[in-house]
């Protein structure tokens, strides 16, 4: 793993390293927004309240017994490859905060059913027990939590679990221990780790992490509006080559990589250029595109005898017809990075 | 006035010189955030569309011509007393961002009941010519104009009209010519200058000026979430004696000030100590309060015949009960200040 930050931790998957549809869990990418909470699942309890029938306390016991689901999803961090933007502020990470998992856990709705949500209900407020300081105005006083909300619609929608393992082992305290929220399609800043409190609420929450960080501005004609961030965009990436790698002229090469895009599509179809984009063929799917996970695709590069730097790129578009943009929108500042990115090699 | 900032500028009124219940016009605070808009009456439109039946270009004159309302108000701009606070950044505020002035113009609702507003209407975004480029994360990309929204019942209530007529003259370029709205009861930012459009929108608009600027967090036993500034709060402020000043040992002092409050209520009392708050004694007001506008007090003050220091303050409170705080909530940041301020003066 690449350490980017100590405490809080944030860990970078190696994606050159890239072997595997599903990412070992020791490889999975951290990011953390304070210091690592180390809970006790005998005594955490996830407490649900606000515009609901009964408030409850519920034990990782009784969440465990109640009927659970598994779902394969490819996680993205909001940030990822930040550092390919000039000078953004932030984690900087390369191209591996980025990793797939399969997640067994309780369905969100579920958990909210058996609260009973009343009529008022708007939102649900996901609270983890990390909490701190935050450091850039315009910010709250004093400690906060990391939360996040839903539109009600979106937390009972099939795609919303709250997990308890992860790749068949237990979660680690890095990956939320006991109980972590796991939204597929959505950029990681979603899932919600630790899990301790779920509030539904009869308003919008404009909570930190959906207003000043981890949101973007939108303009439809008119002026600039600020929304939080949710869907991942379409997006491949390159793992091999890497940047500047040597290559010897005259073999072929397999450019290998993965796809994925956001909640309301698969991925269609990646293509290649190693050309810096001026010519552009179709690279092989591995997988059969599955809603919420990447695919790993691979291109055969007939490498040409003429020694000097080639500049490679991939592309992927998605079923809804979204496709790689091949510049970043800067009203999303350090956020939501899908432009085309070259790859810069040395043919010798 | 006291030049706080130039180009934009920010003229503040010299408070110490209060003297009147309305503020003659080349004394009335002025905020700007951006170069001054020095628009041509004639050719100047007002455009009003979104979810409307009928959207319109207005002249000057089909304003100046529909029926006519007056208000007087109070406006003070969100971070007047900004200089009391510890290492504030923004305009360095003293006491004299705020001031009184009757407005002459054309109620708002009028406006938009000749458009015909559409049923899913929700907010009416207002739009300035004033525009330029934020400097400070996070902020949109490019230049943007002024703007902020009003939802559609504030909109329509009798209390905002777009004013072409201040104290009787016409505007000038730095109180916003040719039209500037006036939403009375609200801090200053609301009371958008150099009007140019007002679109009808069915969602909630978070611009800047009402999601990273201009606005606060609130927590009812929650986390932190973000909400625009609105009303202002109740507050009063001591014009004489000034910081500091030398007093007369042993003679009358008329302590005088102003005190105003939001659009729910009116001031019901002043409250003056001159021992640091020790005790209170109440103020005479010298106007009936009205909604919407200061009013005036004065309380005499017999001065000991012992030379020291001595720490007067004033306290208000309003028909709602509510009342001044000792100390500035840090979740309105350099914001919304209305706690009681000591005002240490020399007696010899």
């Amino acid at each position: 793993m690449i350490l980017r930050e100590r405490n809080p931790d944030n860990l970078e998957f190696p994606f050159a390293a890239l072997e595997s549809f599903i990412t070992p869990n020791d490889r999975f990418y951290v990011r953390s927004h304070f210091p690592t909470p180390r809970l006790d699942g005998e005594s955490w309890r996830l407490r649900v309240d606000g515009c609901v029938e009964k408030a409850m306390e519920l034990s990782f016991e009784q969440i465990a017994t109640m009927p659970a689901k598994s779902l394969i999803t490819t996680m993205e961090c909001a940030g990822n490859s930040r550092i390919f933007l000039p000078k953004a502020k932030g984690v900087q990470w390369e191209l591996g905060a980025t990793s797939t998992a399969e997640w067994l856990g309780v369905p969100l709705s579920a958990v909210l059913n058996e609260a009973g949500i009343k009529a008022e209900a708007l939102e649900v407020v996901l609270e983890g027990a990390d909490r701190g300081e935050i450091k850039d105005e315009p910010k709250p006083a004093g400690d906060i939590a990391y939360s996040r909300s839903l539109p009600l619609e979106k937390a009972m929608a099939d795609n919303v679990i709250l997990a308890y393992k992860m790749n068949g082992e237990g979660l680690s305290a890095e990956h939320g221990y006991p109980l972590r929220a796991i939204v597929a399609g959505q950029y990681g800043m979603a899932s919600v780790k630790w899990l301790k409190r779920l509030t539904v609420i009869d308003h919008v929450f404009n909570g930190y992490w959906q207003t000043i960080d981890y949101a973007y501005w939108e303009r439809n004609g008119g002026e600039p509006t600020r929304k939080p961030i949710t869907d991942m965009l379409v997006k491949s990436e390159i793992a091999r080559p890497s940047m500047d790698q040597r290559i010897v002229a005259g073999s072929v090469y397999p450019i290998f990589g993965a796809a994925w895009t956001g909640p309301e599509a698969e991925i269609d179809h990646v293509e290649v250029s190693t050309d810096g984009g001026r010519s552009w063929g179709e690279a092989t799917l591995l997988q059969k595109p599955q809603r919420y996970s990447w695919v790993l695709w691979q291109y055969e590069w007939r490498v040409p005898p003429e020694a000097r730097t080639y500049t490679l790129m991939s592309r992927a578009t998605d079923t809804a017809g979204e496709t790689q943009p091949d510049k970043h929108d800067s009203d999303r500042a350090t956020y939501m990075i899908n432009f085309v990115l070259p790859v810069t090699v040395e043919v010798r």
